[in-house]
């Protein structure tokens, strides 16, 4: 595949493609199909996670990283997504990797003059397909399957890049999901997916409870003014009490970074359950698999021409 | 050479040189000058692509980068651009690309105690030459010499780093250099190098049309406010129906970032006689090339003293 | 030893140790212990010098690095230093170094869960072992031991990470600390080390004269508006006349970053009794030697494990 752009881009086969060469890498493949190639991160919004996972993909797989900071780049002097993208294009980068508050910025960057390959990294509140594939990979890697599974998405719905697209491949593959939080935050198109329960039905029914940080940054001023950390807390937040009412070999998730106190205690992060440091080991390989995939093409094509070229010798 | 500051201190030779290092590196020619060697980017102003351009050039080298990030910096405690010179050349590196915004900044820098070798990554209105000699290359590409080739520059010459050193380096190679653009902006320096002329004029004379970026962040208030987009586009824009006007192998450059809709129109920067992605590809070979070629002496010096150990021995 | 957090915590045969590690590395040795393995330099305030030597020390055994800037990290989104740093571990850094404002930070993050190597950059007002390290090898470069040495330390010392840490180290390894600059400064804490003399008799009969930088940042407002920069220098700066009262082997010593005309005299700096330069370029070596020790642990248990598996077999 050229780009990865969304999760509903790809078949389940190239799903489960990726998540296995991703389960590979973790054992220990190595790959040096980035060899001499560059990869730009371009990041308009803050990370830290997504970013510094995909460098170490990146290095991992061979290939050096031009750098990029968009406050000093020159987006601070007018220039557009697509200038920019065609510039490091122009560079030598070989893979672009991306984030932008912009619902869907990639669609005015695929045209057939493009040739640098496009690693969605986060739209606005759109999609996030590597963070959607290293959660898919922790659950198969635990359970070694999706049919039947149930999965709870606890949190802000609405602002989540993942909620929605997680509780859509996740149907796809065969689980059952269900949704908690705010009645709010349960908006109109999570409806059609899966029903609305409490977090205390939630943990006594789920195989994998998937918390959503709560995104003060994304809340409006009069949304934030009501919120309150204790209220959500208490109604909402995964404490002790509630994991203790979960299943023997039941998954505790959270795509970070976490506000301890409000959507969990402190002391539920690092207990048994939590599988969430190992989401963030699990990123870096499907992040190698998401890079591999889109190289790959690259390969064949060189394979093609130098097979053509010694044929004409 | 040791350092490259600026056009004027290179002679006609040495610039054939780096152009034609530049040819054969676009052509795959391979170095390993900086193994194990350290660049470091100084810039204290916002850049994307000659920041990145320098990078790459520098990786594909061998060098790694040490990264300097100015606001982050020492600087912000007072300290002097010689100081962190100083210190950058005692932790290690070999090569410091420099972009400041005092003129002749690079004045202060060197002496004796300097070792760290000195690339100009473009000082104040100054130089720019990295920028110059990819125009040049891009040029000498396509048509192969300078005698007698028309270029025209059209734009805000006063406030740009390229033109005055474009205008001044040309002309010594043989070409014949005219210029459009607001009237104000065409002054006394210009007008023993070459004439003024419309743009519908330039466009049906000139070998090549030079672009501008009209840069907002370097008119003045009053400048900004009176400057209208539209009338800019209409009197002095390069759109199709100019050219339309254009010599069937003219060609079309732009330093970039690109203001789409003020000196350029959008259908205009990816047409056929646009070179403008292109002078961004050769940016990256041209940078090798001056890299290589202040590294060059250090490793002369390099096998004399090991020539002179082994006859000590 | 796992991480390295102050100079307290290191006995005098590690310092040893470290010291003649970093003379090997500046006399060529070469160590690839760090191949295939990630850095990252969590750096929560601003430098040049430490960031940039940590860099190339990294880079020099064979480090990657992972970048990460503060400021467009998820700490802007409220993450804890502690998930932080648990978030790099899961990423794949081996070491992390960190500079944070907060003294002691560093206690919050020293726990069996926790696997990364942590080297302390500079802790608040507390500790900055990898400057006390790079003074100290650069002393016994010079006169080969401690004992018996006289050491003056002028300047701000109260706001100093260095000067309490380097003061107490160097007492224990057998030189005689004095002090010298403001009486306000020479706080309790430095009176049972050592006495407070002039300037000019520092000079007289010191074996090592070091400065310390006016932290302008750190004085308060009221500080800032009564200090006279020209009044330090004429009572507390070290001038030409002032070195000239030197012993002859003495030492000028300066952490940088310097304020010319402040605390020394611009002609000063790159005298042939100043040690100024030569402190940044053994800080590399420094560094390499502490990045060594802390990958070491790491090596043998790998080495043991091998054992044990072959053992196995």
């Amino acid at each position: 595949m050229k780009n990865i752009l969304s999760m509903s881009q790809l078949t389940n086969n190239e799903v489960y493609d990726l998540m296995e060469t991703a389960i590979d890498f973790k054992a220990g493949k190595e790959s040096d199909i980035g060899l001499d190639k560059f990869a730009i991160n371009l990041f308009f919004e803050n990370s830290t996670r997504t970013k510094s996972s995909f460098q170490v993909a990146e290095m991992k797989l061979g290939m050096k990283e031009i750098m990029f900071d968009a406050s000093t780049s020159s987006v601070t002097k007018g220039e557009s997504l697509y200038d920019t993208v065609k510039t490091v294009e122009s560079i030598g980068a070989s893979v672009a990797v991306i984030r932008h508050p912009q619902d869907k910025y990639y669609e005015k960057l695929i045209n057939d003059n493009m040739k640098i390959h496009i690693i969605n990294g986060g739209d606005g509140t759109g999609q996030h397909p590597s963070q959607s594939l290293l959660d898919l990979m922790t659950i198969y890697e635990h359970f070694g399957h999706f049919e039947g599974l149930k999965v709870g998405i606890i949190g802000d719905l609405s602002h989540s890049r993942v909620a929605h697209s997680n509780a859509e491949i996740l149907t796809r593959l065969g689980a059952d999901v269900s949704f908690g939080g705010l009645d709010s935050w349960y908006t109109d198109e999570f409806k059609p997916i899966g029903s609305h329960m409490s977090v205390d039905e939630l943990c006594q029914e789920m195989d994998v409870v998937m918390l959503l940080r709560v995104q003060h940054e994304r809340l409006s001023a009069e949304e934030n003014e009501e919120f309150s950390k204790e209220d959500y807390f208490n109604k909402y937040g995964l404490d002790m009490r509630r994991v203790n009412m979960m299943k023997s070999d039941a998954m505790i998730m959270h795509p970070a970074p976490i506000n301890r106190g409000v959507e969990i205690a402190s002391d539920v992060v690092e207990c048994n359950k939590s599988y969430i440091f190992q989401q963030m080991q699990n990123g870096v390989f499907v992040r190698m698999a998401m890079i591999e995939a889109v190289l790959q093409g690259d390969n064949v094509d060189n394979k093609i021409n130098k097979k053509r070229q010694s044929a004409l010798r």
